[in-house]
Formats: structure tokens, sequence, C-alpha cells
């Protein structure tokens, strides 16, 4: 904030959360790490160890990096609009692109191993996801980050953005957990029904992913927690709309 | 409603999305019987075919009943509350029981056959999701049917109500695509790479079942969609809050 008069403060409990959020965030990311490096064999590019870049870059950049993306308008509250705006695509490209990384390991390692694409459930949601993330990212940038989008416009599909911005990122975890699962029955399907310590961990793995999930939706749906308009962006936001009443025809509020 | 004067309306786009979604629900439930009728079998409690009870169960207790039980607020916007509240209760009542039909078959399809209990990331979410969707209904009828909780208690757990009810249904679609993703790699491990039909079959599935919790999931996030609170119970929640504001210290509202 630019006013150095009053320190701004964050909700009761939001601080407390968002520690939380992060830990579950970096333990998801450790657990991933120790999963590969301790029974898969660890990460390699040029190597048959390439299909491990898969889980790693899913998980950092699909559900860590876009959970905090998600969470920026929550942690950021009292900066300028424009700068939590730029921080929250700035995240949402990061993750964008560690993703596609991951993507093109699998679809590499496929084709050097001679193993099929794309026939698994995993395969679908995870790919519907990716594809439906990245749509969604441009759709964003278009109508919030350039100035052409009217304020009636805006105020429409940001409803939409949000709703789907959270869907994405439950269809991210949810593609997380058909993939451990299929990893789990591919390396270990004669060992997993008995309970060795690779089950535990991966099956542990995918109930961080729900906790952090719900811990970041949880955040997100708290009306109390949602960052409050700072009084020059509600001023000048009633001067737009007086600007821009007249121009998109019906438009809602 | 009571008074036949004005007859009630229900907001646009709201009738199309409850056809959309109860097309998809019974669609689901053809799907899945398809599945286990034209490739597993059938259906039967004393038999081999006793673990296939469990798939037909979870989908039509987990996912389609606890939906349309969420949905209740939405479709009977102009009835009672109380009643609108009972048919809620009940809805989620028989989930619970189909639901534990279909676990009861698992089990004991599994002692049949040797096959251990609960090592699978399936199994962990599955069970986490129907006992802590049991606990929601006790904790649901315990503040919201039986006239104990106060006016400010009842407040404050709504809301947590509301976001773990959600959450649920959310868990309860990811547990399916996950026993689908296992049940493909146990039966059909060997084919499932060169699209052969019961795959594509069970991948659909999984889709509408994304597809029915993305359209539920949207109908009950609509601001404009939640249920308006009827004239006389406006009235009759000021008397009661007036009556109960001192109750609790520090209660948010």
């Amino acid at each position: 904030a630019m006013d150095g008069a009053r320190p701004p403060t964050s909700p009761t409990g939001l601080s407390a959360y968002v520690a939380v959020s992060q830990l579950l965030g970096l333990t998801l990311l450790a657990t991933t790490g120790a999963w590969l490096g301790r029974y898969r064999g660890g990460v390699a590019w040029h190597s048959p160890l390439q299909f491990n870049a898969h889980p790693l870059c899913m998980v950092l950049g699909m559900v860590f990096l876009q959970g905090d993306a998600l969470l920026v308008y929550r942690v950021f509250r009292h900066e300028a609009k424009s700068s939590t705006k730029a921080l929250h695509a700035l995240l949402h490209g990061l993750a964008l692109l560690i993703a596609l990384v991951g993507i093109i390991a699998v679809f590499e390692s496929h084709r050097t191993k001679g193993i099929p694409d794309m026939y698994s459930l995993h395969s679908w949601c995870g790919m519907a996801t990716f594809v439906l993330y990245l749509l969604q990212w441009f759709l964003g940038c278009g109508f919030f980050l350039f100035p052409g989008a009217s304020f009636s416009l805006r105020g429409w599909y940001k409803t939409q953005h949000i709703f789907f911005g959270i869907t994405l990122f439950i269809l991210s975890i949810t593609s997380c957990l058909l993939g451990i699962t299929e990893m789990l029955l591919f390396k270990i399907s004669d060992s997993y029904s008995h309970f060795v310590p690779e089950g535990i961990l991966a099956n542990t793995l995918g109930l961080l992913l729900v906790a952090f999930g719900l811990v970041v939706g949880y955040m997100l749906t708290r009306e109390e927690w949602k960052r409050p308009p700072l009084a020059e962006e509600l001023a000048l936001s009633m001067d737009f709309k007086t600007l821009t009443e007249g121009e998109s025809p019906g438009g809602s509020q």
C-alpha cells in the first residue's frame, strides 16, 4: 500500500492458512521428489528416466504454482490491483510452461518406448485440463490485461473466470491422482496390495494433493477473505462504470 | 408456495440447467449399466459378479443422488424451507444407504476372492469420502433438523456445511474416476492401450462424471440462483435473531 499512515492488516486466520498452504505445497513437491528419487531412479531428460519428469512437472506446475496463482488476490490484498493481476498471470504462465515440459516428457518417453499415447482416462482428463487451462489463460489476458474489454463485459466474464479457474485447479489435482494410480498399477501391480512402502508413500502423496486443494479451495471461497477494493479503485471503477454504462446493450451489472 | 395469487417463477436458465443435469445423471447410470452389463457380465449379489454392485451403487448413491440432494434448494426454491430441508436430508440418507451396500459388495467380494482391502489410493480416497459424508450428514441433522442449535451457531455452521458438502461431492466423483482407472487396469491392462471399446466406454463414463459435477457445481455457485428466503421466513428469522442475539458471545451472524 502507498500510504504509510495506517499499516494494512490481514483478516484473522488468513495468515495461518497461507502458511499451512505453502507448507503443504512444499511437502507435495518433497514427497513427489522422494517417490521418484527413492523408488523410481530419479529424474533425467535424455534417458529412460525422462518419464519421471512428467509427475514432477505436473505437480509443480499444475498444482503448486496454479494453486499459488489463485491465492495472490488473498495474499497480496493491499497491493495495487494491476501488480497483483500481473503476478496472477505470470504464475499461471509459468505453471503452463512447466506443465508443457511435463507433457513433452511423457510423449517423448512413450515414443522411445513404443507406448501408445492418449488412451487412458488419466490422459483424457489431464490433456483436457491442460488445453482448457491454456484457453482460460488466453481469455484471462484478453479480458483483464488488455484494455479492450468494457467494464460490464469484464464483470460478466469475471464470475465465469473464477468458477472455471477453481474447476481447472480441481481437475488438475484429480488428473494427478489418476496418474498416481496408473503409475502404481504399471510399476508395482504385484506388491501394491501388500502395503509396500512405495504404495503407502504414493497414496500419501495423493492425500496431500487433496489436502492442498482443500486448503486453497477453503481460502478462495471465504467471503470475508476476498480482496477488498482499495479506496482509489472504488472511485475509479465508479467513473469507469458511468463512462461505459451505455456501451454494452443489456450488460449485466 | 402457499399463496396462489402470484405463481412463482424460476430464474431464466435455471430450468435448462436442471434438465441438463438430470439428463447427464441418467446418462451416467445408463453408461455404468452398459459397461457392467455389456463387458463385465452384469450385476448379482451372491455370485462372482457381486463386485459389480460396487461401481453401480457408488455412481447411483455418491454421485447421482448426492448431486440431486445438493440441488433441492435450487429446484424447489418456492417450497417451504422445512420440506426442502427434509428432502435434502432424505436424499443424502438414501445416498448413504446405497453407498453402504456398494461398500459391503466390495468387501465381501474381496473376502471371497482373497484380495486384500484398503491398500489403494482409490480405497483411501473413497473410504475417507464416505466416512466424512456420513459425519457431515449427522452434523447436518444435528444443527439444522433438531431444534437445539442457536440461530448464530446455525449461521456459522451453514457456511462450513456448504463448503464441505461441495467438497465431498467433488471427492466422490474423484474417487469414482480412480475406481474406473483401477478397474480398467485390473481387467483389460493388455488391451486398454489399443483403444478397445470397453476402454473408450469407461473413459467416457469418467468424462460424464466430470461433466455432471461441473453442471451441478455451476448451478450451486451462481449467486442469483440461490434460494431466496420466503417473506414469512425473513420475518421469522428477524424475530429469531433479535431473540437469540445475546446468546452466543461474539458469534458471527
